[in-house]
């Protein structure tokens, strides 16, 4: 039998540690091609690039790890690596680690996991992982070892062609309570933009906000989970149709 | 009582002729306020500017209209515009006319549309509209026509905080059978990137590829609706969340 193929991509670029840190992991399990962006991505969302073109550079690492970077966006990668770096469908998808929460509303922004669902929508199952911890020097060792336990037991269930949003809260490893397969929480971010002036006396502005949770105090929430030490798992689908909304459209006239 | 403050913009491109006409349209219903890309935004489906900086540019055309250029994606257009330029909460966003179908799978990598859900996260009622033709002199009398009926009904029904994903058929108004109230079909892009040569021999991709639908012969969807001469008319959420998948997390061990 073959390995698994693993496809490793990411949103904080192809050099970033979380990156890194899940390369680690997932080369215990299977044969992993890294596919990721020569740039920081965070933010695209599910973004891709159609008014301008990609290029590909082949990397090797000092241990002969074969890696790719691409020019474009999280979800480019997705989309390049199948198309014509891989020579064959990859069992899974992993993304991450992202520096920083990806839980709740932060899922719609995220490059991380525009990728992972960008892998569902192409038939394969796909895992985002994120570390409450935006510092370039986050400590990824809890995150690799919950990484470790979500990735063994995906593999078992391939056949589901899940998506897994999963975040691991900023604490040590014994610190945390276990994992927690919950809901998207309510939330939303309220912007704040800062507005400056630059040399020449012209406005510009720096996007900032505080995030508003309204339902976190509820149990079945990755918010509520995160918030009591748990690893949230959420799993994810991309219909975007309001089907409760569908059926009271039928007072609307046609 | 005040006019209805309307938010207008899209992912073409301040000048595009597509948000003119839907411009046209907004006006006959109240107060306008244009935010728009100052460049094409095709394809950045949620994205948001947060590692650099957005500025924002003042235009007024000849009959006196205000507008914004904003050098952000279509996200950022409405971030920005309930933060720093509307003086109060718009009681809707209008978000179009995009040029080429938002149906189906298109919707997660629309800008057109990350623009309207972003409304609905915020609070704020929005519809996102999009006509069958890519092309820049593209017909948009039907469009408009169309536009008038759905922001006439929405109007009435601001209180529901709705987002809705409208795409219209390319066709002459007198053979649009009238509106269909649907879901997102399934489907997805098959990518076949092109790879060529640039004049120093290095090798560089366009995104191409095919559109693969699996259900659009089931008549609860746009996709069928279209295929049809309808108008088709998604309301859009955004809890990624796959309820059904989670219940089924239960075999999972935690």
């Amino acid at each position: 039998m073959q390995n698994p193929l693993i496809l490793l991509t990411n949103d904080d670029g192809y050099d970033a540690p979380g990156i890194k840190a899940l390369e680690k992991v997932a080369t215990l399990f299977g044969d992993v091609v890294k596919i990721a962006p020569d740039k920081p991505q965070s933010g695209m969302g599910h973004a891709i690039t159609i008014n301008s073109t990609l290029r590909i550079a082949k990397r090797e690492s000092r241990d002969g790890f074969i890696g790719y970077q691409c020019t474009g966006t999280p979800v480019d990668c997705v989309k390049i690596g199948l198309d014509k770096i891989l020579d064959r469908k990859p069992d899974l998808i992993v993304s991450g680690i992202n520096h920083g929460s990806n839980a709740s509303i932060n899922v719609i922004y995220s490059g991380t996991m525009s990728a992972a669902v960008e892998g569902k929508i192409e038939g394969t199952p796909a895992i985002g992982f994120s570390l409450l911890d935006h510092s370039i020097d986050a400590d990824f060792e809890a995150a690799q070892e919950y990484a470790k336990k979500i990735i063994e037991m995906a593999l078992s269930k391939l056949e589901d062609k899940f998506c897994l949003n999963v975040n691991i809260p900023k604490a040590k490893s014994e610190f945390i309570r276990g994992i927690k397969y919950c809901r998207q929480a309510q939330a939303k971010w309220v912007e704040e933009f800062d507005k400056r002036q630059d040399p020449s006396g012209q406005d510009y502005y720096w996007l900032t906000g505080h995030f508003e949770a309204y339902d976190h105090h509820q149990e079945d929430t990755d918010l509520w989970a995160l918030e009591n030490g748990f690893v949230s798992v959420v799993p994810i689908q991309y219909d975007m149709t309001d089907h409760q909304y569908l059926d009271r459209m039928k007072e609307w006239s046609s």
